[in-house]
């Protein structure tokens, strides 16, 4: 969905499209329309860096929340463009990303869990491993060592997915956060995206945790503050697109073929499009990936400032120029 | 593009669509309609095996050739829709597989070299190099070893991708062809199909080589017996859906949508179909893939099936029920 | 240490040799020297099949415990040295080991988890994840299918080592325990062994869990029915071959060269070895691994035929003819 | 073997024993013993750097050849024990290496191959595939961009070994070299050394070329400016620590401990050592790999430095500084 098109979106904005959406602030952009109407509970600000921008949008009120399909709470988006020109801008970007991690954590030096979600055989569902591997664990050390002060004790996990465990991955995270009880879990995940310019190029923060049924994976019971007990900031990367947007993309470019012919396009409406959604999605059986082809290369990259970001935001003792001694 | 479908594919039969489809069997398809008409220059034949048929087309006419916009030669394909289901039927589909590859490869006992193209590190392009990782190489042992009679001499290569090496494949292959003087090539390779249901399940068998443009990497000098000197086994199998497909399958379904608005259907054309197909492509950058969600297991599958296939094809000493033990 | 040897072993028993030792079957081999002596509170049985064979040690006293450095239980050892030749004798030696296992498993139905102890990024020490990631969890399908009633629950985790996660392996077992309550855990690990001719053809299973320090990782806490509350079946395989066994065997081939100098050979006692063997830890930093060149290859070998065994002994349905459709 | 040492190692110094040494270094050390003699036909110049020294060797005659079992050449050595801290001396050790590949290379502006020997899917073997994947190859992008004047054209292959692809390494180079014209080779190889703290902290640079039976894996014929007619940098790492230089580790440490016994400890010559390696050989069947257990994290350090350094010595535009974006 290109926020910047001049096109009617309101046309299609049904509360199933947009309650498919990972990101608050695509959802926001179609919910708005180029009218760039008020939405009720919600605010948003935006403020820019050298290479990017924050937007930082909160639902407040219940309705905020119906409207949104997005439950109440922080939803901070980072867009990059420079992610995918390799690492000329990890520092930066990565000090910016760690920045808006660092306001969502609890303020004391605290114990992190970090859980990395995902299938790590499956590339562009592996972004949570990615990361996992990329962060050096600390609370096993620090148990050992009280000289290095300036790290906060981290742990990771790869609780790995339902369809190969056959156990559901916030049951295995409950049983975890149980046991080593931890102060607060950062959770990165894979998400799906309405446009191929933001795969990669946009990190979401929430402090709301993952909720069902988002995401490339299936993770069903949700990992948030109400079921775990403790904070859950979710740190989350579109690495696909939805399927849906092709399909919608193909009609809205029709439409401007068939500008004329105005009388036919008039036809098309949300129901049309919900019809011939779900009519693809049979004849492709409703498994497609739609990733650009450098996903390989692309995760990489994105994993690594995400780790760097995490470093920065969690031990007082890493910033910007050393971060790349605590990553692996 | 659903073969099955009633719907007048004439419509958009253009050459450019084609053209661009690397299935032989799926451009026939195309371009006879649901008529089902003669084309001139290409003749077709199909037999049944318990879970899959073999479809053999011969284009042997100059105007075949450029009706199908591919060369003249053998194009066999293999539809066996259980691969998909794991490895149930690996010993009987290998063997079918088999038995095709060994009809096109020259009759007395020959050093074979078995080409694994593609990129390692990309998924669904991965599949060349995964079959030479499955294949055991002979070459070397059976210049040590006489006793080995039953097996013929093969040795393997993966010369990766232009964009990663900085070295045109096909330069890679002549240099080796050159020092090494193999008999045949055997080239496998990934392709793009015009349905998700193709992808892993149908295996083509040409003896016209790798043309320039075709496949999902950038494989740009032929690798074809006019090239290299000998002859060239191309085995292709798609393993990403084509994205121009999404596209044209969006627009039938609107047209039977829209089937009481013939008016407005009558406009869409092979040339609508060609500027919604550019604007989308400028959209999503032109790089998009789209495949199941699950390819990293099917290109598994399918990649142990066709080395299966080729170890019986090449040494007279492998058949259906010792093949696992010339396969690693 | 190669027990069919002529040399006299017990020179060298000191506990502390034997106590690393993690082989049941090897530190009886030693202790009872060529004499063959009788080891009280430990009974052994032999029996044989077409490729190998299968030794069943009893240790079922204080004494024999205490004397062989290892918890009362029953440990069963199988080797088959053709595990190496590939897959030839993959659906023999699975059938054999699956009906060992069985034979340790609760009698009625119940959920197993499946746990693969060690580090997936080292190759020696990666048999756990191995047999982890071949094996097919069944315990979500069953939840929601009754009809697969050969099926028995089966669920798998890859907990990671402390030194990647910051996390005990124990803490995240236990937590997962508490969680899903399995009602018996298999769990697969990396071995040490004394020769080199055992690394992958030799599967000791055992009914006493895990012990702390025994492997090639750092396992810490101890994986046993005592501290988790339900049956914990280990299955090892050597991977590695201990570094003091290559000073031992120089030690013993120098004697051998010196027999004449049997002055100078009878100084070179157990506190010698130990001497040299603290040494020459501290030159090697302690901390190397010795291996064969193969591991890579050895390691797929052995990890299927467990993947394999497991599914066999584990559900009801599966077995030496069809086990190929149940592992991945 | 440890040359700090204060034992006399010209015991051992047989030929065979320094025949087998892959470091030039090493060789000299030994055989110039703890008297430190001059060997003829062979000149040591050392320098230091901020956390590391750079040992040039040269060997000028036939004489020097013969004593040192090496062909006449430069050999350089770096050794850099902070390698193993992680990344913190990246950039200075890698400005070091190029600086020294850079002085072995040809002045003017040429076509570089690269040339990763060893077997990608052997840990330790793997070095040469990893700095390949390391290396962004330019050749292909200068034929297209004359703009990107700083960069040279360089490109990359990593061969496979014969055991794998039943192809000579060096007859796939041949017949590359014969193809693609390049105007020099750098290859890299993984190599064994006499002592542990060597992995992955030493790297020598030579300007003879890879001579037949030296690394890890199975190279046969030589790639050398003598076979393929252009210069051959190669680039060596130990990676693992040949199994003599524990048997003779043992055997020494042995010597300490008996010192008294001076009458036992005189029997043990070059003789003696030949036999027990000879029988140890057999023992462990020859093929055991001796390592570090952090193998794998070992060569992701090195890998990354080499990479740096070669893009640093072959593009005039990449520096200290800016390296990072011209690596993968």
């Amino acid at each position: 969905m290109k926020i910047e098109a001049n096109d009617d979106y309101s046309r299609f904005s049904s509360a199933h499209f947009v309650g498919r959406l990972d990101l608050a602030h695509e959802a926001k952009s179609i919910l708005q329309g180029k009218q760039n109407r008020e939405l009720p509970g919600v605010i948003e600000e935006i403020t820019s860096f050298a290479h990017g921008k924050v937007t930082s949008i909160e639902i407040f009120s219940e309705l905020g929340a119906r409207i949104m399909s997005k439950p109440k709470g922080k939803y901070i988006t980072i867009d990059a463009p420079e992610i995918r020109s390799g690492r000329r801008y990890e520092a930066e970007i990565s000090a910016i990303t760690a920045k808006q991690i660092k306001a969502l954590l609890p303020q004391k030096e605290s114990t992190v869990l970090l859980i990395g979600l995902g299938n790590n055989r499956a590339t562009p569902d592996a972004l949570g491993p990615k990361v996992v591997q990329y962060t050096v664990a600390t609370r096993h050390i620090l148990q050992q060592d009280d000289a290095l002060c300036n790290l906060a004790p981290l742990c990771t996990l790869a609780p790995g997915v339902l369809g190969i465990t056959g156990i559901e991955t916030a049951e295995i995270i409950k049983g975890v956060v149980q046991r080593i009880k931890p102060d607060v879990i950062i959770a990165v995940d894979a998400l799906a995206a309405a446009s191929v310019k933001r795969v990669s190029t946009t990190i979401q923060i929430t402090d709301t945790g993952i909720q069902p049924g988002s995401g490339v994976g299936n993770k069903r019971l949700p990992i948030t503050k109400e079921t775990l007990g403790i904070p859950v900031i979710a740190i989350g990367v579109p690495t696909v697109v939805s399927s849906s947007v092709i399909i919608y993309e193909t009609l809205l470019t029709l439409g401007k073929e068939l500008k004329t012919e105005s009388a036919a396009w008039e036809h098309i409406d949300d129901e049309t499009f919900l019809h011939i959604e779900e009519e693809l999605l049979e004849t492709f059986e409703g498994n497609l990936i739609v990733t650009p082809k450098e996903i390989d290369r692309l995760i990489e990259n994105i994993a690594r400032i995400i780790a760097a970001a995490i470093a920065q935001a969690v031990h007082s003792g890493v910033n910007q120029h050393n971060y790349q001694l605590y990553i692996e």
